[in-house]
């Protein structure tokens, strides 16, 4: 089946947004089985907006909009859909009763705008909004099923999961599912290349490959029948790429992070961690905590940006710095050394580099980023070289950081050399 | 003059990739005084490309294709845009030379398919690609201008820049200029109520409120017939805005961050900070690191995520946190104090609070932060209530401390009430 998006709003016209719902419910259709041909943004305007919808009714058999649901005169998505599918707009008693409790219980007087929003088109199946004043709405035509959701990503994510996947799912007589296998320490090329042959013969399961700041996501998706057949054609590519990918694989959970593979990590073995940063000046503490329930491993980090900070508080030797300079290997392990001494963690990460854009030399360019990780006696450094903006400089470091944490703890314990399994 | 714009890409129709490239574009030309009315999203397909593009073609002035100009058999927006237009194409020379010494000064042996990307449509201006292989071009015909620009944004964007700017201003008897005056310390409802008569009720310059985290962002936009003319149009009304909001102004200078303005602060005052975060987790820390050169004023922060860490490392006192608990006013302000007396820094920004999703009680729920901030010896304590998740509330403390800090700062220096000229 065709599906087709139309994202609602003028500030995604003028540039003020990037459109994160489009690519949210696309992803999400891939991974029901759907093929998306066409995204089309219009703005809050009626003319432009049927014509839009028109023509994808006309080449689409479902078609999902977003935005423009609001109490405003300006949103009018659902009566401009109401208008092109025929169906008229009629006072949903339930939606009124939901938004007058929910204003009720915020102690706040609805507006006349406000009941706009209870008003249906005739026929269409209701979805409930838990998260906002604005209900959704399945219109089935003859020709195409036209969906309505809300603009905001904190209403849109949760009624797409409750409602309209299970509906979307409904509609293929297939089951599609899908596992992912998250890889880290192994760049993106080399990952592709890992997995060509792979990608390149299956058909059912599809395997498709997605970089994220380093890591890469191997998405394994199959049709079937039911969930335990299309489970079945997932499990021997997944224990395929985990035989390829070894110990570079830390999860095949769709919901867990790399720091929380790391907080997990931690957390099964009795381990506390701390961290020492001074390129990435708190990020990766930021993203260790992240992690709810960290505060069972995480208990304090420091932020050393100053050479007389490095010394001060984590014992980093005077002549160190002046022999091998701030950003170096023989810095990075003091630093690491020092911090674990500092907070008693059994594990010390530390990060020291140039994330630019002034500081870099020949010698050093911008880019250059030594992380160090202490775990319980053992220090291990590692070089790195990373592109990019200052931002993008730290948050590669950052991901460097909770991989070799990763590695370095796991090699701890099982004495397996991280990526062995790989060749 | 009405634009619009189509992105060719399955990778942003399957959801693996944002489609940035086009919110860039629509900024870029709103800026120019160019209305978009629709942006759309098509794979690489003749078909469907072709569809989008004869749509395009007869209802805008001027479209702007990006992506699909590689030089793989998938990438066909040059042909089928040559064909649109009836313009063949052709083997333009200076292209396939610099297609030639692009690869020779990496060392590379180009393939035969890297010469098509010197193939470019009859009687079109060409533009130059200084950081890829793919040059741009622009196709004129009666009923539209056709603007075919490289995929990568860091190819698009400065193509765009050098080349394409230009050649739409030249299109343009006006001169399109603005102005963004940046308000933190204001909600955004209550900023668009104090500015909701400018708004109504001007026409040229117009005025825009963009909503961020923590802070509010006001647009003002003039057409004039030159740089000067719009200038002075503008002037009054940024005048205006600023007598509205007083010191809750950190900038009008678009370049300048929340972050980048209270490290200016400190800079011209000669004071050095720090931070003590708890649920923050170094995130306040991060942001300031965010800055390029803040080595002069931050030396060293903390993050004292448990109880046992703000008593050891602060000289938070165990019978404050037994009495208040670890997330109240009394503990904030020893956080500041103790951060402040540890560093020897002249400010100390302090964060302690819920940021869920676990943790909250009805006295002290989910979202509850206390921010405090210490200047040369003079502390100031914020109770703030968050909503949203975990990320959200988190970033939102982190916006409102270094909020507060500027205030605290300005204060100290000036003895002036924070936005004491807002009333």
């Amino acid at each position: 089946m065709k599906v087709e998006l139309i994202s609602v709003g003028t500030e995604i016209l003028l540039g003020n947004i990037v459109n994160t719902n489009a690519a949210y419910l696309s992803e999400k259709c891939a991974g029901l089985g759907l093929s998306c041909y066409f995204q089309t943004v219009v703005g809050d305007n009626e003319e432009r907006l049927t014509q839009a919808l028109e023509t994808a009714v006309g080449r689409s058999d479902i078609v999902i909009l977003s935005g423009g649901l609001g109490p405003t005169e300006d949103d009018l998505t659902k009566e401009t859909a109401a208008k092109v599918c025929g169906r008229p707009l009629y006072l949903h008693e339930p939606s009124r009763e939901a938004i007058g409790n929910y204003f009720a219980g915020r102690g706040i007087e609805p507006t006349d705008n406000n009941w706009k929003q209870a008003m249906l088109p005739e026929g269409a199946i209701v979805l409930e909004n838990h998260n906002g004043t604005a209900p959704g709405a399945i219109i089935e035509t003859e020709s195409a099923r036209v969906i309505l959701l809300p603009g905001p990503p904190n209403e849109l994510y949760p009624m797409f999961e409750e409602s309209v996947a299970p509906y979307l799912a409904s509609l293929n007589s297939q089951v599609i599912c899908s596992t992912t296998v998250k890889v880290c320490g192994v760049g993106e090329s080399k990952a592709e290349t890992m997995v060509k042959d792979l990608i390149d013969t299956q058909t059912n399961p599809t395997i498709a490959t997605y970089a994220k700041t380093g890591e890469v996501h191997i998405r394994v998706t199959a049709g079937a029948e039911d969930k335990k057949c299309a489970g079945k054609l997932i499990k021997p590519v997944v224990k395929e790429l985990k035989a390829r990918f070894g110990n570079h694989v830390y999860t095949t959970d769709e919901s867990v992070t790399l720091e929380k593979s790391v907080a997990d990590l931690l957390l099964a073995n009795d381990l506390t961690i701390t961290c020492a940063e001074s390129c990435t000046g708190g990020l990766l503490s930021a993203r260790l905590v992240n992690v709810p329930g960290i505060s069972e491993v995480y208990k304090f980090g420091m932020v050393t940006y100053s050479n007389k900070a490095k010394r001060r508080f984590l014992g980093v030797k005077k002549s160190t710095l002046q022999k091998h300079g701030a950003v170096s290997e023989k810095t990075a392990e003091e630093m690491a050394k020092g911090a674990a001494l500092e907070s008693k963690a059994d594990v010390a990460v530390a990060i020291t580099g140039i994330a630019g854009p002034e500081g870099g030399t020949p010698e050093k360019p911008v880019g250059l980023v030594y992380i160090a990780c202490f775990v319980k006696g053992k220090t291990t450094v590692k070089k790195c070289q990373f592109s990019g903006n200052r931002g993008k400089i730290r948050e590669a470091a950052v991901s460097s950081a909770l991989t070799l944490t990763r590695s370095c703890v796991l090699e701890y314990f099982s004495k397996v050399t991280f990526g062995k399994k790989e060749s």
